[in-house]
C-alpha cells in the first residue's frame, strides 16, 4: 500500500478487546483510521466505550462488531490482527476471517512472529516485522543529522517507552513543533505506517537500520525526532537490541522510562533503580556520542492519582531529573527538558 | 559432516595467503587437519614456511600447491574458502575451483556473508554464518551452568578476541585442565567444527543463542568454558552484538582485549582506555550478573620486543590487572587470574 495513502482498519480482536495493545495503540495515536473492531463478545459497543480514558478525541472511536460482513459496511482498505493469539499460532476461527478479508480485497496486516504472507497467497499481506530486504551497516551518518533526536530507553521491557515517545510527540505537537516519530517495534510501525521492528533484524544490522530510520526521519527537517525505544540495558534476553538502537540511533538526549515494579523481573534478574539505569544508560551512550538522561517518565497505570504523584515525586528526587507520567498527566515536562538540552 | 568426523581440508587463499586468517586459524588451531593451501603464487613453499610463527607444532604444516588436482592428490574432504574476496563476491576462477571441488566429492566450506549453497547445488555445503533454523529466547537456565565460564571482550573490534581465548584454552590444556571452547564467529565455528556467528542471528536471540553454546559446552562438565567474544561494547555498529553476547553467555569473569592502537576507531569514534573498558563493562555485565574483568590480553602485533614489553608494563600499571600478550609471551597469567577468580 502506497506510504501515502491512508489505510481504513477493522481491528481482528475477538474476545480481547481489552488486552489488546497494537488495536489500543492504533486507536489512540494511529495515522489510520480505524472503522470497526472485530470483537463478537463486546459487539454493540464502542471501542472508546469498552475502554474509557483510550481515546482523546471522540472523532477516534470506532464500533465494536460481531461479523466480517459487518464490518465491511464500513468500507476498511486493511484487517489488522490486534493481539497476538495466545498459542503463538493464529486460531482456525480466526484464518477464516482473515481469508474473507483477503477475499473481499482488504489488505491483512499482522504485527506477529508467525509471518501471514505464505498463509494467504496471492493477497496483499503486510507483516510488520518481516525487515526490510536491504539493511545497512551503521556508518556514522547519523552524527551528522541536524534536528534534535531523542530516544525513550527503560529500567526494564514493556514499560511503557512507545506509549512515553508517543505522547511526548503529541505534547510537541500541540506546542507548535514539528516532528519524527521513529518506530521500532511492531506496534509503533503499524501507528505510523513506517519503521523497522529492529528486534527482527539480523543483529549484525541492527545499529545500521537504526541509524537509516533517523536519517529517513531527519529528511523533513522537523524540530525533533522521537525514536522509540526497545527492551532495556538491564534485559537478559534484549539488552543487546537495546543497545544497537542505543547507538544506532545517535540520539542527543534520553528519557528513562521506568515504573513502580519491584521485583525480580525476567529470568529472576533485578531492575536497576532508576538513578543506577539513567547514570550507565549515559555512560554506555558516551562510549559512542554523549545522550545525557533529561527526564524520567512514569508509568503508574494502576496506581491511585495519590500513589502516582507520590512515585513521581520520588523518582524525581531520586534521580534529580523532571519526572512525570504523560500519558496520566502531561508529557509537557518531559518535552521541555528534552528541547532545553 | 558428521560432527565427529575430522575433515582433511585444502584451503582456498589463491594470491592472498599471507592475509587469509581463516586460513591462520584453521592452521595453528583447527581441530581438522589441512592437507594442502591453494596459492598458485607460492606453489611449492609450506604454509608454516611462508608465516612464520603461525605454526606451534610442525605436524601441522601444510604444502602450498598451484592446482585443484595437485590439492586432491592429498586426499582432502572438504574445500576451506579461507579468504573472503575483495569485492564481497566471489570470482569467477574462484567459483570454477569450488565447482571442481565439488565434482571431486568435496564438502565446500565458507564462511562469508556470501551463501554458497544456492551457488551449488546439489554439492555438500556448509555455510558457517548459516543460523541454526531454531534459535531460542535467553531463559536464565545459563545462570545455573557449573563450570567456570570465561569471556574475552574488547576496547575494539578485531582486536584478537578469538586469538586470546584460543590461547587461554591451549594454555589450559597444558595445565592438564579440561576445557570447552565456544565458537560466535565463523572462523572459530571453522576451528572448532561447531558453534554460531552470533552476528547472523535476529537479534531477539543473540542472547538465547550464547546461553545455548555455553550450555552445550557445558554438557561434558569442563574445569573451564572459554567463550569467543564478539564486537566491542563500544564500537558503534556491532555493540549490539557485544552486549547480547556478555549477557546471554551468564560468564563468570572476563577477559579485556587491548592494543596499542589509538586514533579514532570505526567511523570516527575514539576506541575506550583499557581502564575505563573494564570498568564500564563491569557494570554493564553487573545488571544481570557479576563478571570481573580479572585480566588483560595485550595484543601487541607489529611492536618490537621491547615496545611490547612496555605496552604490557603500562597497562597492567594502568588496571591494575595481570597482562599479558598470549601469542606473543604466554598465556598463563590470564588463565591464573582466571581460574583464581
Amino acid at each position: 500500500m502506497n506510504g501515502t495513502l491512508r489505510r481504513r482498519y477493522v481491528i481482528l480482536a475477538e474476545g480481547r478487546l481489552h488486552e489488546a495493545k497494537t488495536a489500543h495503540g492504533v486507536l489512540r495515536y494511529g495515522k489510520d483510521e480505524v472503522v470497526a473492531v472485530l470483537d463478537s463478545t463486546l459487539a454493540g459497543k464502542t471501542a472508546g466505550g469498552v475502554m474509557p480514558g483510550l481515546l482523546t478525541d471522540p472523532g477516534r472511536d470506532a464500533p465494536v462488531v460481531a461479523t466480517l460482513s459487518e464490518a465491511l459496511a464500513h468500507s476498511p482498505t486493511s484487517i489488522l490482527v490486534g493481539v497476538a493469539p495466545a498459542g503463538g499460532r493464529l486460531p482456525g476461527e480466526w484464518m477464516e476471517t482473515l481469508r474473507g478479508a483477503a477475499e473481499a480485497g482488504l489488505e491483512i496486516v499482522g504485527g506477529l512472529h508467525q509471518r501471514l504472507a505464505p498463509e494467504f497467497p496471492g493477497a496483499n499481506v503486510w507483516d510488520v516485522r518481516e525487515p526490510p530486504a536491504e539493511v545497512p551497516i551503521f556508518s556514522g551518518e547519523g552524527f551528522g543529522v541536524a534536528p534534535k533526536v531523542a530516544l525513550t530507553v527503560g529500567t526494564d521491557a514493556a514499560i511503557g517507552k512507545m506509549t512515553a515517545t508517543l505522547e511526548v510527540e503529541r505534547e510537541a505537537r500541540r506546542a507548535g513543533l514539528s516532528t519524527g516519530f521513529v518506530p521500532t517495534g511492531q506496534t509503533g510501525v503499524i501507528i505510523a505506517g513506517w519503521g523497522v521492528c529492529v528486534d527482527a533484524v539480523v543483529s549484525d544490522f541492527v545499529a545500521g537500520v537504526s541509524e537509516m530510520l533517523v536519517l529517513q526521519a531527519a529528511k523533513s527537517s522537523p524540530d525533533l525526532i522521537l525514536v522509540e525505544g526497545q527492551g532495556a540495558l538491564s534485559h537478559p534476553a534484549y539488552s543487546g537490541v537495546t543497545l544497537g538502537l542505543l547507538h544506532g540511533s545517535c540520539p542527543d538526549c534520553l528519557i528513562l522510562c521506568v515504573s513502580p515494579e519491584d521485583g525480580p523481573g525476567y529470568a529472576g534478574v533485578p531492575r536497576p533503580s532508576p538513578a543506577r539505569a539513567a547514570r550507565l544508560y549515559e555512560e554506555v551512550a558516551a562510549l559512542v556520542k554523549p545522550a545525557p538522561v533529561v527526564a524520567i517518565s512514569a508509568n503508574t497505570k494502576g496506581l491511585t492519582d495519590k500513589e502516582a504523584d507520590a512515585f513521581v515525586e520520588r523518582i524525581s528526587t531520586e534521580t534529580g531529573l523532571p519526572t512525570a507520567d504523560p500519558f496520566r498527566d502531561s508529557a509537557k515536562p518531559i518535552l521541555e527538558a528534552a528541547m532545553r538540552s
